[in-house]
């Protein structure tokens, strides 16, 4: 009785309601497909083995669910929830004697302390199938044609009633046909949720999207229990598998997607978008501003108006400021590039100050160079580093400088021609 | 009985509560002035005319209205809604063998077929006069001083009773007393409404931002049972005659108004506006993005921080980035802006590298003037163009340069002064 | 009867739910402190003196509450809410025939009206002391262990109850043993609020979410009264102190905080984040735009993608555009600076045209210094301003200079290199 359930996850539909070429059990809500939320509701069982029943479209769920432990096994035709549990019926004769756990992939609501009461009460009762049902529903199987979507069956009892309406040849049919069947012959019950929304079914995206509002809602709160300050929970999206620590103050229109982790006491202000980025602690970042794929340090500040790209690092007490954008670059500490300039595939030291306007001219038409920036230089506004370009230790760059040749350290280098007057100039032409 | 029904829209209220200089009717809703929604509501009856009975703003209203078949009826004194039914006596005279359907212009949320069934209702009983009301309400003529603001009348009684009235030298009055007088006189009745939504009237601005909610969540709804996704309905912002196609994805915080189509397959970030554009196939928008007035072909891409104005065209592929600004120009197929560009006023070819801090000069106090680059340029870095001024096909700009004249095909321009050195002399200045 | 009572208010809570550095009565909600909500609430009361017990964050609240007319009183160690209150028996006693009313400082939606309802029941009635409770309470003193958090004493009594639970050296204790203590004696009572959300205490960060976005709801709405246009009134985010003139339109997405000012007939489009800053009449602000600390008069335009920056000024009619910072500058009436442009530490005249890529080159690595425009000055795009530096009224500075000298009224200043052209060079290159 205490042995691991299987485990099936129906993953079949076409969700043809979707109006959809991706599968319906990949739609992401709040970073995850929908299926993976189911996945992890399952989890909790601890199932010795846990299979997907899927359509046509086998490889986006093996690449979505690479090394997830989930096994696919291909639904050749669309024969109804009991057709996709009759596919999946090899796999289960190998654990005649387990429990089996059938769920929907469009159930995202679902957790793992329901599904784990569920299995209890169906080993207890010792019953063939056990349904999960709304908390007020009556205590009998559903009637024929209706949901019943969560079912616990003995694995044998499961297989002997598959192999019947095979032989009555129906197809396709609904699981309940099975439940129905077994509760005819064998012992049968429901377990009842204890809340309504757990069975929530995802049938369009608009459901998808009501479904992402609950369980964002339920993420914000978790993290606002956990020490971080959200101004405005309704405007705030963050994705599941977001880590925030404890005393860093969100404010409304931010969002945190993607496997990104925020450090403790930041302050993160309006109209932010990071994706996948590692922020420190005491960290300060205003909006509209855009961080993905990259590291921010401790006590570094980025906005408003920055764009930090892939594989930039931003180093302690570094700052990044208006209109500023960097890809590829690792920003020094205590360095600053506050206006108007663009850092691409460069490597900038500490202490350096990045003057307005300044350009790292990195593509040449034919390839990517890179730009190297000492310890302690100054780079004057308006100057453009044409890259494969060093700026040597402690140098100083004359701003409206076009600099081509590596600038040797503690040196002052200039380009830039001389200023002349036409007197009286403007009162001729307007002449 | 089929002949079509007259339609009078009651929009003369000064809003008094709406403290505004605007006439409450032309208060926007999701892009359309208010009236406008109860307009597209009575089209379902589809009217033989269509009246409004205005106040002294009747050349904004003749603006807002033009070519939507709405014949204004200027009301010259505050009478109260019947004395705003009154004004139109003799256009109602006229057509005295017709139904009248009288609607005031507060109740945006409305629809059509609330109103043919309450039309429907009106003929089949033949009553004189037939009440709108609420589900729940009773089956009868609403007392006194109550509401009853929408209502069918038999055009022929509904001017005696007007007449009646007038006669007694009541003014202002209520368009109820009208009602109340001819259910005293004659057959009346009412018809209940399906959603008491539909009766909700507009009495504030803040009771308008309420209808604008409303209304939203049905756009959005509809929209995602067409197939697109919305991550997050309730930050999305979009006017009702938005168009969006199939399996394009709306991201959180993305507001899109006015008359935007949106193509298939595209995916909208977090932080765009849009409005009146058109946007191809496969275009993906990084935000934060500003587009007005301008067309982003298939499979282009703009964002973050790009700001597309009027009469810009990106053709196919193009990719516009960071900090660029494109103004009435064309920017041809897989051509690329990536960082802190100005392009106003020129004409782009195919296959054209824009390096970062371009900036074309299209004004020189005066007048604007066009810049013209061909097929396959590159134009290095921290470039100033100044129009009018033609790049030839496949030449190639140095980083740093003004370019004043025009530019060979297949020729190098360069513009820009020698770099020199002077060697320590940071250390000379620290002494 | 009539005097005024004395207020307490108990802020020693350290908040351990809240899992925060800060006391839990100092974070804000909306812009202000949840204890400052409450001390609005309670100043309708005109109370002689109003005390806060807090804990051993004395100097935060006093440097929060510098001017508010709070006297504070530190309470050693947290001995429960009957022991905070206990902690102020010697202010107590100095006005022991008055009126205390006792507040948590965790119950930020108590009104004014409500505590003055309060009041007047206690002293009708003569009571001891007098509870406020919910809507559907029943009418008699809460019972040990549960709430009864807002209460009216008679002081006299409150300190007799207080020396009593001292002398049986209870410790900690809560205020209800207090109330008990004095309704098993005397006389007492309770008060009825007529909305239960007045009682609404916030235990945690989700809370304090919460009661912010009640209280937006009742800002935004107040504001719409007036006669200000709120299209999404659920994605505005406005601060409790901001002030909003009549015909102004706020888009959505739109954030307002502290001590703003804004005049009527503007309108604030998606994306503007505000700080502190006074906004004159039928401005325009496009988003996104960062404006904090500074000012922009009547008929100004700003942003998309501006950053004003503290101490600016933009005078009447001035335009400030695209990826453009202005820094402790004074902006000319009618004067442009429309893209991608930085201006720090600068005084700019009026009619001026700042050209696209424009930048003050204000620091030149020890000290910041100051840029002067004269009025009328047309200045070039891609100019580098290197400061200190004036350009005269009327001149011209060409596209692509670096102006390091200043330049005389109406005159021409050139610094730019001469354009060459090598013919062919991109075919040999290929090849």
């Amino acid at each position: 009785m205490n042995t691991k359930p299987i485990v099936l996850i129906l993953a079949g539909g076409k969700g043809s309601r979707f109006r959809s070429r991706t599968p319906k059990a990949l739609h992401p809500i709040l970073g995850k497909p929908m299926a993976a939320l189911v996945l992890d509701a399952v989890r909790a069982l601890r199932p010795s083995r846990t299979f997907a029943v899927v359509g046509d479209r086998r490889e986006e769920f093996a690449r979505s669910f690479a090394g997830a432990g989930l096994e696919l096994i291909r639904q050749k035709e669309d024969l109804g929830t009991g057709g996709a549990v009759l596919s999946a019926r090899h796999a289960l004769a190998l654990k005649a004697g387990r429990d089996v756990l059938v769920v929907p992939s469009n159930m995202p609501l679902l957790t793992g302390p329901t599904l784990k009461a569920l299995l209890r009460t169906h080993r207890k009762r010792e019953y063939s199938v056990t349904v999960l049902c709304a908390p007020g529903a009556p205590l009998e199987i559903p009637p024929a044609g209706s949901g019943g979507a969560v079912c616990a069956f003995k694995a044998r009892d499961l297989l002997k009633a598959l192999s019947k309406l095979r032989r009555q040849g129906r197809r396709p049919f609904p699981l309940n046909d099975v439940v129905r069947l077994l509760a005819g012959s064998g012992r049968s019950g429901v377990y009842r949720a204890r809340k309504a929304v757990e069975l929530f079914e995802v049938g369009t995206r608009y459901d998808l999207a009501l479904a992402a509002a609950f369980l964002r809602v339920r993420k914000i709160r978790a993290l606002a229990l956990k020490g971080v300050s959200f101004l405005d929970p309704s405007s705030a999206w963050i994705d599941l598998d977001v880590r925030v620590g404890e005393d860093t103050v969100i404010h409304p229109s931010v969002i945190i997607e993607g496997n990104s982790r925020i450090g403790r006491d930041c302050r993160v202000h309006p109209f932010v978008y990071i994706r996948n980025a590692r922020i420190g602690d005491r960290v300060r970042i205003f909006g509209p501003t855009d961080i993905e794929d990259c590291t921010l340090e401790d006590d570094s500040r980025a906005g408003p108006f920055s764009r930090l790209r892939a594989k930039t690092v931003v180093k302690p007490g570094a700052r990044v400021g208006n209109f500023v954008e960097m890809k590829n670059t690792v920003f020094g500490s205590r360095s600053r590039a506050l206006h108007l300039s663009y850092l691409g595939d460069s490597e900038v030291g500490e202490d350096v100050n990045i003057g307005a306007g300044t350009i790292t001219c990195n593509y040449d038409g034919v390839r990517k160079n890179r730009t190297t920036i000492g310890d302690g230089v100054f780079i004057g506004s308006g100057t453009e580093l044409v890259a494969p370009v060093k700026v040597g230790k402690g140098a100083y760059v004359a701003a409206g400088s076009t600099i081509t040749k590596d600038v040797s350290p503690e040196a002052l280098a200039v380009a830039r021609a001389r200023q002349v007057e036409k007197t009286g100039w403007v009162r001729r032409k307007r002449r």
